[in-house]
């Protein structure tokens, strides 16, 4: 009796394969947990049982014992073995004990991808190609429905060719890491699985959505942290808010009119800058030639006298300067445009100037960085991204506007089926008629949880150790055989670009022959980084500039020890290109 | 030993509260797994233990066993007790078995969530006013971390006075409902942690959205399922989508010069339609002046003769009529526009039909109910929220198109940092460039997951159950004393719209007078629903019907006893205004 009560107590579960097999031999699956795997054993006089094959399903043909037997039969509400299926779960009646054992076994799949998420001894991609991933599953949807086991397999597979993105090694992309409590949010925010729009289904998180924006707007230097913002699915959106609002701001009646009531709008930004403001341009109906990109220096950052000449330039066209878009932390290079500077010749010239630190505006965060926005305090608006540098699960993004009214006046359509003028609390609440969308899906709660858990501190300790790290790596490969610097000088962000040159190039005069090889040796070690999967990272040519590693940290998993394994491993798979 | 070693596994976990705390006497607190408890009883000859407790954090004072003691530190890695904070989890060294605990500590507050979210006895929401939430709680941002035990505490806190959605007796919004297999799959998702723009860096995620996109394409009626498409944050940015690629194929070069390089664009949609369509025309710059309201007829559906007739109207004024947005399922009354005569129609004129299926989409998934969408394959694009009746977590929402390549031309930027030509991949999965987004969520999983769970036919039984009990409503209420049809006739979907008149204002002949007080008997029943927590119902005016009741169900958890409580809440909350 004992052994069968803890069988079920544990997630000792049997099922069957279908009504043909025998049922005195049906397959038992025992589902491992490590350490309950232990007690078990103990219970059992079990010895030598390899850790290894905890948390998997093992699958023994047995004959069973009654008891247990009994257990799991009663664990499914009655149903015989071979009809485990998703209609027994919750809310199904009775349906407790097996969704708790489905949620449990799942839950221990993701256990185990986190565990090796941070093994550096695991690689960061299990690479394949697209038809071969595609062909050799069977990933197509049926009319009939599937056993839980085949739903926990597709999670295992799933996860097996998934890219470890909280992975030591991963730094392909802006947003890497993989933060404990943010995932424990989001698994929280799931299971609330509520939408933003009104106070009256989403009571607590409306309330974190205020507290978390007046609090941003004041790390921005907003006094008291007044003004405006919203949470977006993501940078190229909170951007599009921007110049949408800025329009509206200039001429409202284009809400009601559109573009032809009013003059043609120029917009500026820099070379450098995310394609997103070009995008928004052309979606908004000003067009992608209503954007001119202003020239920078050799670091990236934007030439404020360049900025000026331009819209001198569009005025004496007859056309609208309505719109600066500076970046704080350019997506290649890293680079902080001069704020202060921008923030001069916007007030002079009457333009809306919104501040792009999606990847920057972590730094806000860091009294050692934050003066490289000095200046965004001086922004009509202000793009940060908390899942780039900060480390937020996806997606995360903020549009901070310091006038309050506008994303409303600009947005609203008084839907009287959600925003009901009648309700019996505060309607300022009710923030779903600020935004684009209709339904907006919660990303307030993870943001706000990691906040509690590492305070500000936290998040300044884990920005400045990525920003340690780059320095180092920079410090590193700056006088190394087979490394060039795209640019010289330290990094103002974590990006970090370079060139990897092979002994072969390295000593070919011609510029030209020069070019046309190196700029097939970033692309050919990607290649083969993917192939052993070893560690991710980025590379794109910028300008005239031909294929370059860039390099970021934010991963707060990363060490020196993980910048010295990527500088190893380029010229390990480079070396012979 | 054998104690000790138990409770190690089985999470007990035990941490000081802070330094000043006489190690002595340190709080144990237990981590109560139902039947680990019972086991945890069962190995210490404990009995009569109260199972309401199990699961939750039960704190009590207690002389520490020095085998316990050792045990812990050893599962906090080293770490003594009262340090129990974040900076112990992974990816910090051995940080295992404290984030394995606090991630399993977590998983009981959420399987108590759900258990909780589908009892009946319990409230659907415990509603407090937005100030008495922000001032009962402390919920700011400081610069100091918290405990874990702060951060589980918070986690309880926000979930106490969240809207349990899942409630069988939620009735709210068009998505209701918590599917077991789509929650399993959003919080892989979240382990997961990755964005849909490259191939490179979700591979599973992008074939998985390839697969489902086609399967829904062929549901469509597209032949082989041709096509292409994107999940989208949501309907309202889907039907913004499918403006900004009709306004782009009629004229493409409105992508790089604006709208003031093309003529006055018309778009049309029926009064009932979402408000979407008129804040995407205000958006992308074409102005609500050009979205022209179509009369429907008493059940919300549009008149097609009023739809050419105003066509026609536009065509004489000069402007160009290049968008007719249909609705399969209305927001309010659930109506189905009669699709094949507005596909003649938009042939006729050369006309971008979109279909709005935000809300009906799922009846493609029903033999009985699909028939309501007939012509829905002659739409150019067509707007899907599974997130809705289907039952998907939130968010999921799709735009189909019928034209191949025409998402990716209209938005795409060729970001060479992101899209880069020369990787070794067939680079068609590269989707980010078809999006407005640059990083998009990855919103497939959960409904590919489902789908294979369920099959076709699992959702078309919980479909087809959802509108036989709008049904069953609709019987039950029709002739009832007290309520009156908002219109006549079975509902189109699932969504029964009715007044219910308190006896006060049943034999008021006055016409105005009865108005004046039955717009106000709505709101008030609806303050007293949520102030008691039993159900929430929305509610609304709609052109010049007062405020009525729109019920909808979408939630596979309601039955027919359901409806029944429902009916009579509302006779018990509004039978003495």
């Amino acid at each position: 009796m004992l052994e069968s009560t803890i069988c079920t107590l544990i997630g000792i579960s049997r099922s069957g394969y279908g009504s043909d097999v025998d049922i005195d031999s049906v397959c038992v699956v025992l589902v491992l947990r490590e350490g309950i795997l232990e007690m078990y054993n103990i219970l059992n006089g079990i010895e030598n049982v390899n850790p290894e094959q905890s948390s998997t399903l093992v699958c023994t043909e047995t004959t069973e014992n009654e008891d247990i037997d009994l257990e799991w039969q009663r664990a499914i509400s009655g149903q015989t073995p071979g009809s485990f299926s998703p209609s027994y779960l919750l809310p199904a009646d009775s349906g407790e004990g097996v969704t708790f054992a489905f949620l449990e076994q799942l839950m221990d799949i993701l256990l185990q991808y986190i565990l090796k998420s941070f093994d550096r001894s695991t690689k960061v991609i299990d690479f394949h190609y697209p038809n071969d991933l595609l062909e050799g599953f069977n990933w197509e949807l049926d009319e009939q429905p599937n056993t839980l086991e085949d739903i926990l397999m597709s999670c295992r597979t799933t996860l097996k060719y998934a890219v470890k993105t909280g992975h030591p090694r991963y730094f392909n992309q802006l947003s890497t890491g993989l933060d404990m409590v943010g995932l424990a949010a989001d698994w929280l925010t799931s299971t609330a699985n509520t939408n933003m729009f009104t106070y009256e289904i989403a009571p607590v998180f409306v309330l974190l959505e205020y507290i978390t924006l007046k609090k941003m707007r004041a790390m921005i230097g907003w006094p008291g942290g007044c003004g405006d913002g919203i949470f977006s699915p993501g940078g190229a959106i909170s951007n599009m808010y921007a110049m949408l609002i800025a329009r509206y701001k200039l001429f409202p009646e284009v809400k009601e009119k559109g573009m032809a009531a009013i003059p043609k709008l120029i917009a500026f930004t820099s070379e450098h800058s995310h394609f997103s403001i070009k995008k928004s341009a052309a979606a908004l109906g000003i067009g992608m030639d209503g954007v001119v990109l202003i020239k920078c220096d050799v670091r990236g950052r934007i030439i404020p006298s360049d900025l000026e000449r331009r819209i001198l330039e569009v005025r004496q066209k007859g056309f609208v300067p309505f719109y600066v878009s500076a970046t704080a932390g350019t997506t290649v290079y890293g680079a902080f445009d001069p704020l202060v500077a921008i923030a001069d010749i916007c007030k002079k010239y009457n333009i809306w100037m919104h501040v792009d630190a999606a990847w920057g505006g972590g730094l806000l965060m860091s009294r050692k960085h934050r003066w490289k926005l000095n200046g965004v305090e001086r922004a009509c608006s202000v793009t940060w991204n908390p899942h780039k540098m900060m480390g937020v699960p996806l997606q995360c993004s903020a549009l901070l506007v310091r006038e309050e009214g506008l994303l409303q006046s600009c947005n609203q359509m008084n839907a009287c089926y959600l925003f009901q003028t009648d309700k019996q609390y505060d309607l300022s609440y009710d923030t779903g008629d600020k935004a684009l969308q209709c339904g907006r899906h919660v990303d307030i709660f993870k943001l706000w949880l990691m906040w509690r858990a590492k305070g500000t501190m936290g998040f300044e300790a884990q920005i400045d150790k990525c920003l340690d790290l780059a320095e180092y790596l920079y410090n590193k490969i700056k006088d190394r055989e087979g490394f060039e610097m795209v640019f010289d000088g330290k990094p103002q962000h974590t990006n970090v670009c370079f060139w990897y040159v092979p002994p072969s190039v390295r000593y070919i005069q011609d510029k030209e022959e020069r070019r046309n090889l190196l700029m097939k040796v970033a692309p050919q070690i990607k290649t083969r980084m993917m192939a052993f999967g070893t560690t991710m990272v980025s590379y794109q040519p910028q300008g005239d500039k031909v294929n370059f590693f860039r390099m970021v940290i934010s991963n707060p998993a990363a060490t020196q020890e993980d910048i010295d394994f990527l500088i190893e491993e380029i010229e390990r798979l480079g070396h012979d290109l």
